[in-house]
């Protein structure tokens, strides 16, 4: 039986496998605070503003592989790379602080599928980030390495950063080193009747591994656009920014509450 | 409240708007047989195969421009305009024969969280067909007319139309002329749960336009694909093909059944 | 013989085919008067700025299909679809008025091997114009019509533009009403050794049919991006805006002048 | 002034920038022999087949970063980041060996216009191929690590190969280890006139540096289109295929002759 549709007997046109899903990937992190108010707004009840600095955003950028238990993903590589950038801010549930990702736009359908899945708001847009590679001009991973990303979507330009590297790290930041709070929902298809789904998901890595962080400084830009609303996030001021090189592996989430349906 | 993710105070951002959608269009149909078992294979319980014809399929491409109420996107059409391929059969649920659709292709990103809630399986994939023109070189829709369509998804080439127009016709096909029977599925987010979603629902247009059907015959080729199985559904006897502009509303649906979850 | 590049005995693979081109299209024209000095600054010796309304530009978007003399690519529509946006300039040569492509972006690698042919300036970009169609909620061609386009590159927003209809119209404007005067020019490939080709070519439509121009206004935007300069024709006065279906024809063109090369 | 088009007083906006450029990358290749008579029929005179192996064919996917001698493309890396595809074969002019390009895809305008003017016979395609990285799924450089690739354009599916490594080797290969023998041909504007350019160029890496090659075998399959022609080079006979990390800078040709046109 498929995990996912298409619904076939073999499963083999699943638009996502099954997890576990395993990731390798490079992450490009930019933290800065916004007004507070702005984070709070996207955050539906029951969950509640970080109780420290609670105006703290994460801007990601991320260039990805990732593969069921298989691997067979990984030799066909249309439907292993993807690249995404998402927004992540913390939020505060039962006294436990999560993390949680309020926008992302993704390049690929796989990726857009398994959002459904992990409550993770995606769209498409067009990502690209300086890769690390060691020859010729483009960058390794040390002091004074720079990379710029950019993001679009609809024909439009959301965001843009350049980072530049200064010294080995702890971690790549603090924003988005929680279990992620995520909300699956989905309206009924009779008009007006409401959600048919409405969960309260927490999920985060099954396993990881990882190299040295690094940490530097952005300029980071964000821009508005007619749907999308991204810029209302906007810089008050810069925190810091990372890159680092990880493996992941997802295997599933634990639902934290689910409001019944009238 | 946004209708769609993601979720913010003003909604602006929403992949999707609520419904009405409005959408203007043309539709290219190929109808053929298949193998009837391959047809069955794709109506899980409780859908039966249609009593007449059981192997008969539809493959359609459409052009299409959609809108919510309001009709903003029109005007900004990067958020209007997307093409799509899809794979129709017929089933009998309770006595009554629905169209389903079994696999579908979309090149935009609304086009997909649309299929999430309508239960079309929607993957991303590159679709093209010939559109009619008043000048030059393109066709007219009228006799001898001659239109062409391909579909590619993840780098690999799907299927290949070229249609010949003979003569109006009183509809554009039997397979895709009744209320689609579509499964609303969501896996749990907890490993091994099962599903948390599992509804059987039928939808059709709010209301419905069109010009003038025309009939003809199609040259249609479908390819194997390792992620995909629409070339299962082999073709086996051409039945006839159809060209038709269309104007439609969308505005919900009903739920047929829904399987409790334990 | 190959017309074009990959060179091979059949000539199948040929990117483009021979002239003459044939050519389906829709053309959304926003005419409007920007500094005259900013666009004399593009216009390259012998050629003049225009004696009337010097600052005068079209920036328009066309949503094509192109086929050679047998029509082929309109049955496999992904080679004979393309939209593209492009600002039109007038210059003097001679004491002859011509038009002059300024900077234009088009969405297939076909219509950029033509580009280099008849030396259009062409890059990659994202084009979407609303298109009319006879049902639904996209607009007839009619008074009070109203079309959207917007136009992005290298994930940049360039343009955008909401046109209102209000009148059948005698043309669809003044800028590109003229024969082209483009450049055709190409460096050595050896390292600072000037140009090649350096030739002042004209051309214009073998043959031409065309349904009733719509007048009426346009409320447009243009973005700055850092490759970019289409912003510096800034609006400083509206004209006018048309809607026009067209039939074209392209056979060649005559060279005006070449430069010889050392 | 501008390197390329558009020219504007600036150059800013220029499709690509004045040489040298400078290229980080990886190169997954795959050798094999055809039919002889099918790389010489490739080969317009003055040049011959190479004496030895003049079947000997390499199918090369590429993953790039350019820039020029600023660098900034790197920080905007939609503006330097693409994959290509190409055939290369080897010839003979003048008693020296050469390689040669006789196919070529790309997924970015920038590097279509570089083909332009080095000789390259570029069209657009869709490219991916499996990227190493040091955690997670994804391979590292080294014995038993597999690479997948495929290729596809206008809707249709060309190439795929996976590529299992073995063992360090001595080079990536003897096919693509020649300087380059290329023609820049351009057909005069003047209908039925001929060309108006028509050079035979050589050109090489100014400067190369790169990590030790990987050599393996390579399962390849290549596949029919309407309007391509590299599955005439069909698999008679693999040799190897190797990954190779490099850094490369290219600073222009030679002209070996140029045929003077009436």
């Amino acid at each position: 039986m498929s995990f996912w549709y298409p619904q076939t007997p073999t499963g083999r046109s699943s638009l996502i496998p099954a997890p576990p899903w395993h990731y390798s990937g490079d992450l490009l992190t930019v933290e800065y605070r916004t007004d507070p108010a702005r984070v709070r707004e996207l955050l539906p009840a029951p969950l509640e503003p970080a109780e420290e600095d609670p105006g703290a955003v994460a801007l990601i950028w991320a260039d990805w592989q990732s593969c069921a238990a298989s691997g067979e993903e990984l030799l066909d590589p249309v439907r292993a790379q993807y690249k995404e950038a998402f927004a992540v801010v913390r939020c505060s549930y039962r006294g436990r602080t999560y993390s949680r990702c309020v926008y992302i736009w993704v390049d690929k359908d796989f990726a857009i599928a398994r959002g459904i899945h992990q409550g993770y708001p995606k769209k498409l847009g067009s990502i690209h980030l300086t890769r690390p590679h060691p020859y010729g001009p483009a960058p390794r991973i040390e002091a004074g390495a720079r990379f710029g990303a950019t993001l679009a979507a609809a024909d439009r330009h959301l965001a843009r950063t350049v980072v530049t590297l200064r010294e080995p790290a702890e971690s790549n930041g603090f924003v988005n080193d929680h279990p992620m709070a995520h909300h699956r929902r989905l309206p009924s298809v009779e008009k007006g009747a409401g959600l048919v789904l409405d969960e309260l998901i927490a999920s985060g890595a099954a396993s990881f591994e990882g190299g040295t962080p690094w940490r530097g400084e952005a300029d980071l830009e964000l821009f508005e656009a007619p749907a999308e609303e991204l810029a209302r996030l906007e810089v008050r001021e810069p925190i810091a920014a990372y890159y680092r090189q990880v493996g992941v592996v997802w295997d599933g989430g634990t639902v934290l509450e689910t409001k019944e349906q009238p």
